[in-house]
């Protein structure tokens, strides 16, 4: 097996655990490289993962136990080149892929401090691989989680990173114009051409995998209650469709913000998995930037609701749709045709969202129903409080969410 | 006069502080915001302005005296928001020069320190700004300077800030899309990137200027030597005019790297000041970012050299030119087709580069020749040290710039 050493930055997260092991399955040799961050701001920000997690060394101790593998585990944080540095030299990785950021758009929205934080923790930690890489691994290929975010809802198709542009009698082919919606989707951008200008003056080689929101769960992480991956419903970290389920369940309306028509990409975490895998055994050449979208299907937020609300009457649930203010500053109506042929064309067999999937969702989300903390789906971040746009947009400034989350205007728990 | 109160933040710089003394003669109320940290950069990095300057307390009382006019000052930092916004509240600005940035390609490429400061440093300041906006001077109108050096030099026209793209039967108008060429002009980008979604999201207004190589003297900072203005020539922040005006004096070759046929934008710092203060006249509605490319004339490098040698050779100077190998990685030979309509159309009379220009910047070499060190002319920063890339371009690693630089290679001053 080429590229067979893979040190898996953010490999304590929802994406990077299931990276991990399912590499480790397939016979790479696997490190971790996470500073655990995630954790703490789940505490200081009065949120936990609907599933109970283990700690990574138990996880990885039953990993090892059931399997017979061994991941290698770096408690290091990538913005600190002094944590970084040694752990790329040691470790001596073919391929590393990069899930170690600040991945949330509402957290750096919060404030200031999220919106900075955010910003210089990300930009940072991709500079310092890439020094790292130059210095350590320079035949290393970086494999880094972008988001399909990136671009915006462009009223033109959605290429795979570049795209040729003919003006005035002339062409070129360009890196594609992005239009990120948050702070957060900013720094990713702002990753992107950092790393195009590495490859380019130094000769390393990168992907960059555009992702659109994940769902669901790998094969590995399945089953063993120490390997269980985590699910994020809450505000600060929730995906939607994680939202909309923990809501079915718990018999609260599936709350839509604003007309739903907002279009975005999703796919599946075994497919997540998959095409982390493809573009480990598909490099490209030194000095270039391979940029590859990655997701599977494109859904408006009300066509999920629908999609969720289906499943759940089948199970005898009820579950209404409402319509609540868009705590975002977003198009609710758009545009939106995005190319994903490249990961198709190296052979990716996409899992397409099915009833079953959801289903599974459901059983989850019931099986800890009664950790669910109806307080925590509250929106409580606003893209524009304290501006005429925030003030049009709703009729109260966010409370913040550092603050215990007030659940009073929401439907309590009911057992 | 609208739009009175005008905060020049880097006010210290050579932009900044020509373009605050504009400002003030014009009967603008100014305020000049800075750490000063470019004084410091100096210093610790052995280097100096061929002309002596004053203290910024002694620049601005000299500018009383002379004038009557005052200039209020805030030593702060834009990257620290316990500086910034008090400065901000209480100065109450209607518009916002902002010059507040490490400003140089080589400076960032020292190493990874310089690289990460520049960026956190740009970015963060930035984002500072634009909060502090959003919460004190929602009204107000930043001017925040960028770089041609973001567009890179594509193979296609380069627009000011958009581009109308036609795509598979759909049109949009996009950000024009940016190949910058160090991690410096990235965080420009970034910045640029930044800007944009404030203004979207929060109803801020914006210009962003993407200006050119800048040479000359503003008409307020020539005379009084207690206003006269920086002129850096060393390795790390001086100038390609700046620089052959000082070898064409001391007798060195004027030092061409590569073959000397990268195109640049230039401008005169008449200009510059004029340009700033038609952005500032002319404003976007709320929630628009506009940009606008600042320049007047592009050139190859070698044309300039050509241009210096003639000025030079004309007053009995022996002015040879002199190939080096490139310490940068960019194109030597490019297309280059830069629009900078939208100034001239607001009424800008440039300064085209007059050989009297030359003579001028010749006759200020010549008379402070006895402060050149010929040794911070060497380009001690390497854009790929290390790597195939950078051994292909040079023969030998770079030194440390923070060391003192080692001027044996160079052909040592001679009165």
């Amino acid at each position: 097996m080429a590229n067979k050493r893979v040190l898996v930055v953010g490999g304590d997260g929802y994406c990077g655990w299931a990276t991990a092991l399912h590499l480790s399955a397939l016979g790479y040799e696997v490190g971790i490289l996470d500073n655990l961050i995630r954790r703490h701001w789940d505490a200081t920000h009065h949120i936990d993962t609907l599933t109970p997690i283990a700690t990574i060394d138990r996880r990885i101790a039953a990993w090892q136990r059931l399997t017979g593998r061994k991941i290698d585990l770096f408690i290091a944080d990538v913005a600190e080149y002094g944590q970084l540095a040694p752990a790329i030299e040691t470790f001596a990785p073919d391929s590393i892929v990069h899930f170690g950021e600040q991945r949330s758009a509402p957290f750096s929205m919060v404030d200031r401090e999220h919106a900075v934080m955010t910003q210089t923790m990300n930009v940072t930690g991709t500079l310092n691989m890439l020094f790292a890489m130059r210095d350590f691994a320079p035949q290393a290929h970086l494999v880094k989680l972008g988001t399909m975010g990136e671009y915006g809802t462009p009223n033109i198709d959605i290429e795979e990173g570049y795209i040729e542009i003919q003006h005035n009698g002339r062409r070129d082919v360009l890196p594609y114009p992005k239009q990120p919606g948050s702070f957060y989707h900013l720094s990713k951008v702002h990753d992107s051409d950092n790393i195009s200008f590495a490859c380019r003056i130094w000769g390393l080689r990168a992907t960059d995998l555009n992702q659109g929101v994940v769902y669901g769960n790998s094969n590995e992480t399945g089953d063993d209650p120490e390997l269980v991956n985590r699910f994020d419903y809450d505000g600060l970290f929730g995906t939607v469709l994680n939202r909309f389920c923990v809501e079915a369940v718990v018999g609260h309306p599936l709350s839509v913000y604003g007309a739903g028509g907002q279009t975005r990409s999703f796919i599946d975490l075994r497919d997540t998995v998959a095409c982390v895998e493809l573009s480990i055994a598909n490099p490209p050449d030194p000095g270039r930037l391979q940029v590859f979208n990655q997701f599977t299907e494109t859904f408006s937020v009300l066509e999920l609701a629908e999609r969720v609300q289906r499943v759940a009457t089948q199970r005898g649930l009820t579950a209404t749709i409402e319509h609540r203010e868009n705590p975002r500053v977003e198009r609710e109506a758009h545009y939106y045709n995005a190319k994903n042929t490249s990961l198709l064309a190296l052979g990716l067999q996409p899992h397409l969202l099915e009833d079953a999937t959801i289903a599974a969702m459901l059983d989850l989300a019931e099986l800890h129903r009664d950790r669910v903390d109806l307080a925590q789906i509250d929106p409580n971040v606003q893209w524009a409080p304290g501006t005429s746009r925030g003030r049009n947009a709703s009729s109260a400034h966010a409370p913040s969410p550092i603050l215990p989350p007030a659940s009073a205007s929401l439907t309590p728990l009911r057992r």
